[in-house]
């Protein structure tokens, strides 16, 4: 029996999150009970649980992103870790050192969980396919790739409102084709079981072939919402509003900016969510992101107890 | 009883340390008298007190200063708190997230304290005014408001050496306009009941309205030295040297630079005070800043312990 | 008896570690054994003793460092200290405060330990020689003068691999005349007694003088590797290759490159040494750094213990 996934050990457990994509639905379903336990966590006078002290987690940000950076710092702590944040842009990569080299250098003072942030996809998986038994990879996020954790929050957001996947319809609505954070909201609604994803946004950033990920394409944000249980609304990117693929963002808001009255489409007791940071009247309007269907920032509070879940988990089993 | 000062709870108990103004003398005297127990803390074999474990605290620098940010994280490492440094302007807020999202998302993070230090006067009030029950607020330093630790360890420390602000005499001197210090220090001086308050500094820097303060305005530095028994020096900005406020720093200095000559028309037994980081030669003299009657140093010292106190009053008292 | 050396208290006890030159050897030996203990600590399931336990530990990098000041961080947070991180190109030293205010400001904190990287030589022992007496300080590294950490986590590494120094043939290799590293191993090894020091390299890089430290000056690297037990390759900084002292990187890595074949000319069972980052194809062949004789990898893990093992010991002792 060979492993062919690179995040699973002979067992079949987990050992590196890379992605969503190819993870069992038990194993899915695993981090987000053991998330479950650890929500309350938040809750209590001592922050605090004693799974990884005197564990050492790298958070490596080749691409800086505080809040992302700032939840897996968060986590950790509250699992008792010892926290070491690296400045890549400032350190020996800069100074022309291979990716490779300087896993290779922080492998040896004996790290045991690296959190990486990278611009380029696979990173994570080069560098899983390089580190010690010992040691374990988290993907924060690379590339146009995956964005696993942030998945992994949505569902356990989606579970908790909603309890049964079974039955959902889910709109993905925005810049699909660029986005890592849909790739693993998509992978993961299918691996639990969703019936119907749609995605949803202009030509330009939701073209017809992504229907081969087993999704619906709507162009239109009505036929998107219609009926649906959540609506999961991307972030626009700056860089794509002043470049070719879109008009201008009044022009976006108007055709795809969710407003009450579009939401009113959904069915009545329909959650909103969104990764973060919001652009009020770019893609979400303020009434709905501050109304009382919008789930954005409980989304927040459950990535800390997903993300101490998955640290927890890959750092307890052996490769 | 409506509670009109938001730094209080209806019970009177500090929740938010945002202003001197309107914080009754009880509570300032309570902050001091907590400090004293945690000066000692620093002498000791293992500088901690468990009074803070578990607790997240955020500092959330969007005006750069590393020697601040430290002597919180330092106070706050000693109550046993996490603390998390967000590097603001390279965060989200620079994506175009408005300061209120992005205290909405770090309060969803279960933070506990949130120590804040922002350009633009009031932004801790607006904060406080937004954040869950449970979240605290510090103010680092606002614009050209207030800076409240920093008067509290000013405060500490006079007391420290004179035991009794009832029959004092204090001289702030420089450029008292633009000084969050100096209008912090004003207000707990006039709180502790300290009889005679002078400003002294060039018209430009230290106009007559400032009386309105009830202060007494010098622009002789003799005259506002005379006979008193505290000095407190202000730090003389670079932008204000270079501008249009000021001949040079030349001249400066030889109107209201710091000497030992100037310094001995105060009483003989004087302290002189600065919060750093000195300016030698252009507000202050070395041999003033390095002398007897200097407690500058000593200022540092107990403005860690003032911050512990602070930090450790708000968590413990609930909205 | 005066104690002439700074890192010395009057009972010969280190209190500082400045520079390997005037170390007794007892103390290098000492530092070593202790470092021995730590090396397990790494491989614990609770990777932290608690010598430092509320102590605080200030990285002071003058100069930026990454790799350095990680490997610091790591040690200390394994001795259980809290690590402050001063990013001083921020801070007030920018607004013009001298080194010597900086270092009385952070020392009226209640700091334990200063570790500085600075790149002016002899900035630790002006620092050294200003805290007080509670105060310890760790150089990291100071302009072209000294790295004593690294030439001690060096000497780790040989008595490792080679058990002892009194038959062994050493060769540094490269840049010696502008490398802190080669000076401070060139140091330590005179001190433990190894018979032979070779140095190697170009003339503007590997001058005549430098015999003038009791080492033999090679300009071939055959002459220099033949019969070797140890190579310490030294890294070109990038500033020198595209400076007038040599013609190009394909060039001297022509001349002084290490590649399997010249490695032939040592000893069977020589070791090669770099202090990283490496830089593949210019000072080292990649056939040679992830070869079964390189040693690179196992040289940070040294470092480690070695750092915890120097901090451990100058804390321990009142000056």
């Amino acid at each position: 029996m060979t492993p062919r996934n690179p995040q699973l050990n002979w067992h079949g457990e987990l050992i590196h999150l890379l992605s969503i994509e190819g993870l069992p639905r038990e194993i899915v379903t695993h981090i987000l009970d053991t998330a479950a336990q650890f929500v309350s966590v938040g809750d209590r006078e001592v922050k605090k649980v004693p799974l990884l002290r005197g564990k050492s987690v790298f958070n490596l940000f080749f691409e800086n992103s505080t809040r992302t950076r700032t939840t897996f710092e968060i986590a950790a702590t509250r699992l008792s870790a010892d926290v070491i944040n690296l400045d890549i842009g400032r350190s020996s990569t800069a100074k022309g050192e291979s990716l490779l080299d300087t896993i290779a250098n922080l492998s040896a003072m004996a790290a045991d969980l690296f959190v990486v942030r990278h611009g380029e996809s696979g990173a994570p998986y080069l560098i899983a396919q390089h580190v010690a038994p010992h040691v374990h990879v988290v993907n924060a996020g690379d590339g146009r790739h995956a964005h696993p954790t942030q998945a992994l929050l949505d569902m356990y957001t989606i579970r908790h409102y909603k309890r049964d996947f079974s039955r959902l319809t889910v709109a993905i609505v925005g810049d699909v084709l660029h986005s890592r954070v849909a790739r693993s909201d998509i992978h993961a609604l299918t691996t639990l079981g969703c019936p119907e994803v749609r995605v949803v946004g202009p030509k330009t950033l939701v073209p017809p072939d992504l229907a081969a990920m087993g999704v619906r394409v709507c162009h239109s944000l009505e036929e998107g919402l219609r009926d649906c249980d959540v609506v999961i609304m991307l972030r626009l990117q700056n860089e794509r509003m002043s470049g070719a693929l879109l008009p201008s963002s009044q022009e976006y808001f108007k055709s795809y900016g969710l407003t009450p009255e579009k939401l009113a489409l959904a069915r009545p007791d329909a959650i909103v969510m969104h990764p973060g940071p919001i652009n009020r009247g770019v893609e979400i309007d303020s009434a709905v992101a501050d109304g009382d269907r919008s789930v954005i920032l409980p989304q927040v509070t459950f990535g800390i107890a997903v993300r101490m879940a998955v640290m927890g988990i890959v750092a307890g089993n052996e490769a």
